[in-house]
Parts: structure tokens; C-alpha cells; sequence
């Protein structure tokens, strides 16, 4: 199992717009082959952080979600929302 | 719920040791009221990068983990290991 962190700090007040594209990319990604899960978080101290926290079966499926057609079209939009990014990619110790 | 995400940087050749150390922290928190979940993830392009995501039910579950006695004999010696850390609270979106 393959675990992403993907978080975003935001332009100042530029969140809320981005959380309204995220519903679109949450729906149609959950669908994706070995997408165990895909949730958007938002920090209960800075509302201008958004963190996608992701479960995917293999690398494989997760290289296939970045080059799917929902994922290239909406993720650069959210992109351009953004002041910065970070994002880490997990395996389990325990 | 509340999902906390605390990322840590360790000295290098550090992380092993730290990994050690989390066995009893992740065993004995595991059994806490209200721990939904408790992982420990290494990156996978970074070794010296260990992050912990945890579920809980409450901030106040949260907040008594904090103060237990396997927390607060465990955490600081952990912490000593690392370089940097980052700790986010967060609500789900969606």
C-alpha cells in the first residue's frame, strides 16, 4: 500500500475556491483503479492549508492517476491557487 | 474526526532508531480511548522521513493522548533524533 500526503498552502482566501474544484477531482479519482482512498482535509488553524491524504494499492495505479484525464485538467487550476506545495510519498513501518 | 499529520526530518541515520522507539508508542496508543488509527510511514524517496498519521474521534481524545504517560516519556526522546518536525490538525472535507 502506497500513501500520499499532498499539501497545499493557499493564496489567502483562495481555499474555499480550490475545495469546490476539489469535489469533481475527489468523485471521478475514487473511481480510478487501486484508489483505496482519496479525502481533502482542511487545517482547524489555518483554513489556508488543504491537505488530500491518499491510499493507493500500488505505484502503478498512482502513476495511472497522474496521467488521467480529470487529474491533468483540474490539478493545474488548483495549482495556480496555491503559494506552495509538498508532497511526500509513504509505505508503513506499523 | 480529527486527522493529525506530524512529519518528521531526522539526523541522518537517525530515523532507524526512531523507528525503534515508535513500536511501544504505536502499541500502548493504539488502546487509547477514542484512537480511530495511529501509523507510522517512512518516505519512500527520503528514509530520514518519518510521519505519523493518526485518527482520532475528539480534540479531547487528541489532547489526552498528549498528556499520557507513554506520550510524554516517549515523544521527547523521539524528538531529540529529528531535525525538524511539522504537526497539522485537521478537519475532513470531503
Amino acid at each position: 500500500m502506497i500513501k500520499v500526503v499532498a499539501k497545499g498552502i493557499y493564496l489567502e482566501g483562495k481555499a474555499d475556491e480550490a475545495i469546490t474544484m476539489y469535489d469533481e477531482l475527489v468523485k471521478k479519482t475514487r473511481e480510478e483503479k487501486g484508489c483505496i482512498s482519496y479525502s481533502l482535509f482542511r487545517d482547524v488553524n489555518n483554513p489556508d492549508i488543504l491537505t488530500m491524504i491518499e491510499e493507493w494499492e500500488s505505484v502503478e495505479d498512482l502513476e495511472a492517476h497522474k496521467i488521467s484525464e480529470h487529474f491533468t485538467r483540474i490539478v493545474p487550476k488548483i495549482g495556480a491557487l496555491r503559494k506552495s506545495a509538498e508532497l511526500n510519498v509513504y509505505k508503513m513501518v506499523y
